[in-house]
């Protein structure tokens, strides 16, 4: 993509209502605008990263067997009324009258959905397990929206719901979750830890929050040190086989959200070293609850006795669009937003430093058309400005590498190279640089 | 994706609520269920296809120099007061009010969002033109939602809006729009006339629907029939040409809907043997506007002399949802859905007709695993089910190819291949299936 064609309003002043970091470098760096209290439009830049967190979600997702649709924002209100929440669920559900006076409600979650949309189609154990997820915008009215995209009132979540005919099966399916989260944010560069926590309006019996620290968190976190950087699962992850050993290698170790937090036991359990108490911010949330749904729903299965129970349940959400802003408050200096390559909006920030030369403009169009053949996303700086705004315009939006392209280093046959996460800088050749960038 | 592990409630018999093919045919394969009056969730099926829609368009828009961003669903209320639309717009738009009782509304389109957002951005004519589209959940309050995704009320459209300094550079931004739909469609296997057209609550000067026919269409149309064959233009085509000679060739043919046409005019431009008059169903409607929207917002650029102007704009929406039931319309035959490839959820579903031989289930298991593993999307119907089930099945649910592997072919070396679309069947080896599949 070339600058000149783009849509990248960035700002050089810190926006005044932004009171965290992302927020600011989000407004900053020309990815998200506000357009009411606490809904924001994703201009080009923040929409990429967007995209590519909701693909990496998308493919553990698949891995772990869960399939994809996708439900629509509005609900009826009647089946909230099913389940017992259309009342208690309180003002953060926006509640919404049509034309003809039905009641109806944005969906601030699809529990009540998903179990209509099961009951009615799946009669028998044979056709369990199933997990079923998707990825849709919902709304939450928060009394106080704010640090932007962390605590907005329209979000994008993926949520999985899981069927299965007992407990244990039920089990099963929350590993698989567990596992396909610890993997999807590995994948985004971020060290998430997994911990006990409350379950909240959703209910259940069981549920594990995963956590990244940041100072800016909005919870209190406490845990053992070690879980910081275990790593996750690799690509060899089996989900047919018994994934208990890799979760009680986390959960064996004190981890706890302020809520389920036990003093004695964390002194207890922890040795002093290893105790670790911080702030951290959520970025998804798993749930165990049984038949809370599916009895008040009525969503039964012929067992193999031919005998009809309830289905077993769990949910499993992960805020999409809050993760840009988890992103960049674990990622980022005091220049800008620093991305990991695999959600970066783009890899190469290439950098003309002097539009209009004849020699440097062909150097620069020709790595342009090199690259992006080779299916490296590049954003080219080719606008007629001093060189100081293309290196503080390229730091602040934090692609992982910056090309420079000069009439000096021309003459010298070489073009820098520079690793926006290191600061490291390299001169080389044009091809040299191509070769690296391409990997 | 193996069957037995799929989520995919076909039904045997035409539900009754059902009046046109493809609200049948849609329901019936297990695409989508209505969740409430107008509203449908995609279930895994329709999901993929709504996907892969999205993706011709999203492809064709970014060809024509379009750039992709994300606006929220919901907007204020006090936008709509500045362009003059919240009155006037009707009981069709979808009024909301948040807890601390502001007046909201789920966007049915976004002229005044954009203006606004671009007006906060852009000041001068030198980061004109520009072209900006988001593909988004919309909202109607239709009084009597009918014909499944066709006219529902919670609809997936792709909304681009151009932003030009002149009129002569608007109509550039048109013409470019009007290509690239042409494209897009002709890549979905659908024949698209577009047709001089009224502008509706969108105001403006110039307006053309792009229109299928099909016998359920709810508009009448006239046109030259040379129209319905013009093939679109090829990968070839300049963006940065004067597209005006392509253009001109198709609306220098008559081609009206029923709003727009003018009986007189029709028979004396069109000879007689050339004369079509039939139903049609609106894909596609683009509008150039001039000033409508950026006067009353105020989004004003400084032109080359220094003096503000209101920037001139188009808009150009596609119903990617409604494009599912528009494509069934187009291509179905009593057995079920006939999917062009471009948009088939999967290329080939893999029968196996002696489920649990343990010949024919090695036979497919590694049918399954070269095919998915070569990039062909596979369905491969593993159930426990008779062989007629399977057929009707997979005819209704209509993938382009049909993999039949059963005891008996096998003993002869051979599986069979069927075109859904030709229903020809062929004999040959596995290998010389796979070879063809993945051609």
């Amino acid at each position: 993509m070339r600058l000149s064609n783009y849509f990248l309003p960035t700002l050089k002043e810190n926006p005044a209502e932004a009171q965290i970091v992302s927020h600011r470098l989000m407004l900053r760096a020309g990815m998200i605008r506000q357009t009411s209290a606490g809904i924001y439009a994703w201009l080009p830049l923040g929409h990429r990263v967007l995209k590519k967190i909701e693909q990496i979600v998308r493919e553990e997702m698949d891995r772990a067997g869960a399939i994809e649709l996708l439900m629509p924002t509005l609900q009826s209100a009647d089946l909230w009324r099913q389940s017992g929440r259309y009342d208690s669920y309180g003002k953060e559900m926006l509640r919404i009258q049509d034309r003809h006076e039905r009641e109806m409600l944005y969906g601030p979650t699809n529990e009540e959905m998903i179990t209509d949309i099961f009951r009615r189609e799946v009669k028998s154990y044979r056709d369990l397990p199933r997990n079923l997820y998707h990825i849709q915008w919902k709304f939450r009215d928060e009394i106080r929206p704010r640090f932007g995209v962390m605590r907005g009132r329209e979000f994008l979540m993926k949520d999985a719901y899981s069927f299965d005919l007992d407990e244990a099966a039920a089990r099963r399916s929350y590993q698989k979750m567990f596992i396909s989260y610890l993997r999807a944010f590995s994948r985004m560069g971020l060290k998430a830890i997994p911990m006990a926590a409350d379950t909240g309006p959703i209910g259940g019996d069981m549920s594990h929050e995963f956590i990244i620290l940041a100072e800016t968190g909005e919870s209190e976190v406490f845990c053992d040190r070690t879980l910081v950087d275990m790593p996750a699962p690799g690509d060899e992850v089996d989900y047919e086989a018994d994934l208990t050993p890799v979760i009680e290698q986390r959960t064996s170790l004190y981890a706890a959200t302020d809520e389920k937090h036990d003093a004695a036991k964390f002194e207890a359990d922890v040795p002093e070293g290893n105790r670790l108490s911080a702030r951290g911010i959520e970025v998804g949330h798993i749930f165990f609850f049984g038949t809370k749904y599916s009895e008040p729903l009525g969503a039964l299965v012929a067992g193999p006795d031919g005998k009809d129970v309830p289905v077993q349940m769990g949910s499993y959400g992960i805020g999409v669009s809050r993760l840009l802003g988890a992103i960049i408050e674990a990622s980022h200096d005091e220049d800008g937003i620093i991305w990991p390559e695999s959600v970066a909006p783009f890899k190469v920030g290439l950098i003309n430093l002097k539009s209009g030369d004849a020699d440097t403009d062909a150097a620069c169009a020709k790595l342009y058309a090199t690259l992006t053949k080779a299916g490296v996303e590049v954003l080219y700086d080719d606008r007629d400005e001093r060189a100081g705004a293309k290196f503080s315009g390229m730091d602040l939006i934090g692609l992982p590498w910056q090309l420079v392209v000069g009439p000096r280093g021309l003459k010298n046959g070489v073009v820098e190279l520079k690793e926006r996460a290191t600061g490291n800088r390299e001169e080389l050749s044009a091809d040299a640089a191509v070769k690296k960038l391409i990997g």
